[in-house]
């Protein structure tokens, strides 16, 4: 479909991934008259490169974040953000079995950039461009919260002197199992969830709200009644 | 080490996995003057299970926040809690890779328990009686939390129509690259992480005290000084 791509911003995270998988594809890639220019630079940079590129390619970026009209002055665009965690040390292997979100404004851009998404490996699904704050906010609870529940866990392990590595395998197994909720919470057992409660208040009191946020929001996932007024004793402040 | 072991609760989900992997391993199970009775019971159980059955032999539990004086009136007993999900549909293979707290009150108990873990698989840890509330709130943070932001950006995502299937290859890619933290707080764009909130606000209001939780305790690990007057602007209530 596309017959040639210039990724600018190939030594990045993404994109030294994205154009890994693409010269792996037999993608031709480089800067002499591409079909496609494929942003892969940070968020904030983006308007001001698509800016600095005369017209005629298709112009695509790969943010989850960013809006269409960055993209601006160009007409012919779309984006496609890979919905995964990409490391520099790891090849384009890390794409697969990953989806990907496209946004496009027309029947032809949705196009390019399902073709694009596919080449490199991802699953395609659509997603508005005027959707994206919530999209995007969904990703960062899912990625960037998780690393903040494996640090907050682990710093309570640490006051305890548990090794911290014990974490992982126990988050991955929840993954595999296809994230059942099983636990205090799940089966009403308010005088455990109390007695972590107190201990997070004597061993790490700055965790105290956001414990006890997780556990609202896990109650009413569970369809439990939350004794809010337990849970909430004691309770040295706003989180 | 131990020649035989009798696994009350053979039947459920713990119970049936190690019954398994103790079977695989060759170690003889069954009710006829076992050397270890190991209870695999609800929690709420343990205490009475445990004073129903004569004194003589080893007696262990596998709970994680069930302190060993459950076991009342044996004295010759300990604790190993399997730190990992396990469901009933896959086998013992369940617990390879996976750690285990154990308590114990002597050197022998200790021994006995560090054997039974490495025996089913897992890599053994001490956990004091005494800290079982805090590693018990890691658990519970790691696993049932994880369940609860899986849900969270679920029901956001179902809000713009993006499959939530989406978000396990991404969850399980945060954890493959160790925990790195990435995204808008780590690099201090507090006007994305406005942006979500603008979102959740429109979208899933309920929502709002625990991202404005999680993304403080983000800032907080990301060294970002969080500009909670911008976060909390506009916040509807307490978490």
């Amino acid at each position: 479909m596309i017959e040639s791509v210039q990724v600018i911003g190939a030594r990045g995270r993404v994109g030294s991934t994205v154009s890994a998988r693409l010269a792996d594809r037999g993608v031709p890639l480089g800067d002499d008259d591409p079909e496609l220019v494929l942003l892969c630079v940070p968020d904030r940079a983006i308007a001001e490169v698509a800016a600095g590129i005369s017209d005629g390619p298709w112009m695509a970026h790969v943010s989850g974040a960013t809006p269409l009209s960055a993209l601006h002055p160009h007409t012919r665009r779309f984006s496609v953000h890979p919905l995964v965690s990409v490391t520099t040390t790891r090849g384009p292997e890390q794409l697969d079995g990953a989806w990907a979100a496209v946004t496009a404004e027309t029947a032809e851009a949705r196009a390019t950039g399902r073709w694009l998404a596919e080449t490199l490996g991802l699953r395609p699904f659509d997603l508005a461009d005027e959707d994206r704050a919530a999209y995007h906010a969904a990703a960062a609870i899912a990625s960037n919260y998780l690393v903040t529940l494996h640090e907050v866990a682990a710093s309570l392990l640490e006051a305890v002197e548990v090794p911290a590595l014990a974490l992982t395998p126990l988050m991955r197994s929840v993954i595999e199992n296809g994230f059942e909720l099983t636990g205090p919470i799940a089966r009403g057992d308010w005088q455990t969830v109390e007695r972590h409660l107190e201990a997070i208040r004597e061993m790490r009191p700055e965790l105290e709200g956001l414990y006890v946020a997780l556990a609202g929001a896990t109650a009413e996932i569970a369809g439990a009644g939350l004794p809010s007024h337990k849970l909430l004793q004691g309770r040295s402040g706003a989180s």
